[in-house]
């Protein structure tokens, strides 16, 4: 039987602001990609995410950013390796005490937004992440693209490095994503995302953009829930894994 | 034989800006408050004054703050106690990966600027940092002013609550510190400072500035780093207490 | 004939986050407290605010607050005055810029949360404001409470002192605000809302809490658009005003 | 008789920090960078610098920068151009209300660290502070570098582009800056640093690494204050113009 997790981003809001529904999206998720307050999250959001997704058996992870509240951690930035290191292990750090308060453990690191498009092709500050996240706990599982520079470099350095897939983004051949902005980038027809989600967990297999059958071997697929009608068609893919006999669960 | 703490606050940079030499106060004192990113400290500062401190076995301790880069910590702020306890969590967990890279953890938590202040007399406040320290580690101990209700209310709480005093300010004849802006708050003649230490190290008498003699009984020295001459008067501070018999030794 | 001028706060977003209908709102206000980026107000959103204001007609008043984005601008801090006068006329510089550039004028500036809150009975802090105003634009008016420190300083100062009034508010025997936190300090049913700016706007007669009859002369009122139906009540209290003969124009 | 401009960073510190000597150094150039908060710069310090550059009749620019305190401005980032060009002009205005509170104007914008770099050669983020300092003033002079994007782009967009040169960097063949980093990319010896001002002042001669003679045409040298003898050196410079019989004033 086969088993897969599902990651969302959560706690991204500030201060008086809020994007996520957390609390939806903890029901349907088995792994929380918790923002640590570089692109957002707030310490108080922080705490409360995490006493909810302890509650509820969700595993935490830390989504670490780049440090840009004003960009919301899209722009990519050129921080020096030693320093974004320690960016990175302060982040996991900083939730970690959050974790641990509420019975649980920081599990895995996701990188975010400008940080985890770079890390795809730049080996630099993908040494960095990792050299961030071994400073934090050296056995802590990176997640991010299949064939990313981060994902190999992970490996090569010892830590679980997982891979995940979108079954709401189109993909080239060679299994990459078609860049946001292109034409049909974004699968917006919600059945297709669901069959999709459960092709890839079950299989792997997904039709990419040319028509081509190719493969994506992922241990998660990842959610939104910052569009309207995200936290519903999360909801449905779940059902529909789990209707057809997949083991929902968390990677870490 | 008697044993005294020397604290002093360190890593008060950020990014560009540097302010203490922490290199030099690390070879004085036995306690070292890191500043951990909300009024200074920027996360490359912070893991190489956790290296250092290690380095010489100076015991790491978390300077808190409230959330301002622009007063350096010294605006009070209302924050709710909800989210300050939360903000003070958060720094304690950011310092605490630093501490652990190295090798060492974060001993103890000293709050800094408007906020020390503030939980001297201002029980919700006080009550909040207390709720923050807890949150990242029920036996992480205190360290503030005799009498505060911040020390009051950690020893309630059952957090070891730790007192320090201060060789170069002037006390009322109660024992509280003279504010700064009243005349001679600040005691400034070398020789006086160093006497000073002593006498609090041995016995915790001080000559008030009304010429009493009072008591203030505490396990650490505050010594300063930030103004000139301030590492040299550090360093006689400690030769002489050492001369005198004093064993000189962490707190925690 | 009577009349009065309806502000509300806009582009309260920052980054990623948005918080008020902008658009909605400048089809119902008269005058725009536009954050300036300390508790909100990231600089695309302050431009196209005020393009959009300019385009309508509406006139552009900069919500000046304490910087405190993790907060809202809604912990008090003490800033010492120097740095807030600065501080507030940073703000309203920064504004002036994207108003200058579509056309208008910064022509009035309002507190924000705490700082509004504050310089209603603390003279050190408003007058630290009305430098800040005067640093900006010496005959710039100030848009406040009634009875507050911040208009009777503003005047002595020589500029513009415009009182508003809240139709949502619970009013005491004197005219002040019951606090938020007490019973009934917020008026929720809208038609209740609606006749209070009615009578308000007229004759700025008002039932306090205690059933009394009271007076609150205001030249404007402020209108709430952060909540869930806050802008269709907006557009209500604007269509009962203009059906009553009330003429509904900007103060400045 | 030769005309040349001798303009430095200012204001640099940033809160509780300071980097640059600011009086010292507006007793020596004719044109003041002034950060405006960015990445570095709050509004007291902001304040200050202007008047004092007032005074002593030094013109004052606006130092503009991407948004980032943590890396004073040096770590590049891909800012979306719509979100940079609104960044710039906030800056402008910002400091625009301290130079017209000292009775003064901002009489040209000069980018900073990252964004300076960038600008030599990306047109887009070129175009991007073009359209910010266009949305400040339509008429403000642009510093920066000869044959940069940023120049090329400035003067087609109908603003006055001023170029400057740097008397303590090495140039390459083609009258770029041999980038910071390789050997002997900065003139550390202060008489070749005299003389190298005085031969770019009247001729804009100067020697490359190689050896060759190469022009560079620039209105401006650029003086830095926040190194050990920088002050020092950078009044050696002017006296050495002065004596030389070059006119040392303003260019805009």
């Amino acid at each position: 039987m086969t088993a897969i997790d599902l990651n969302a981003d959560l706690g991204e809001g500030f201060g008086r602001w809020r994007l996520t529904d957390d609390e939806a999206l903890l029901a349907v998720v088995t792994s929380a990609n918790v923002a640590c307050g570089f692109h957002a999250g707030d310490a108080p959001t922080m705490r409360r995410v995490c006493e909810l997704a302890a509650e509820r058996g969700v595993t935490i992870g830390a989504q670490v950013s780049y440090r840009d509240l004003a960009g919301f951690g899209r722009r990519a930035m050129d921080v020096p390796p030693a320093e974004l290191a320690a960016e990175v292990a302060y982040q996991i750090g900083a939730l970690e005490v959050f974790a641990r308060a509420a019975g649980a453990r920081v599990a895995y690191v996701k990188p975010h937004g400008a940080l985890y498009n770079r890390v795809v092709y730049d080996a630099g500050q993908a040494r960095a992440v990792i050299d961030g996240v071994r400073l934090a706990d050296p056995s802590l599982p990176v997640l991010g693209l299949p064939g990313s520079r981060l994902l190999e470099l992970a490996a090569e350095a010892g830590l679980p490095a997982v891979a995940e897939a979108f079954a709401d983004r189109a993909y080239t051949d060679e299994g990459t994503l078609v860049p946001r902005g292109r034409e049909g980038a974004v699968v917006t027809d919600p059945d297709t995302v669901v069959e999709r989600s459960l092709s890839l967990a079950r299989s792997g297999a997904v039709i990419a953009q040319s028509g081509a059958r190719i493969l994506v071997r992922a241990r998660s697929l990842c959610l939104h829930g910052d569009t309207p009608g995200a936290v519903g068609l999360a909801r449905r893919v779940r059902e529909r894994l789990v209707a057809a006999g997949v083991r929902v669960e968390a990677f870490a």
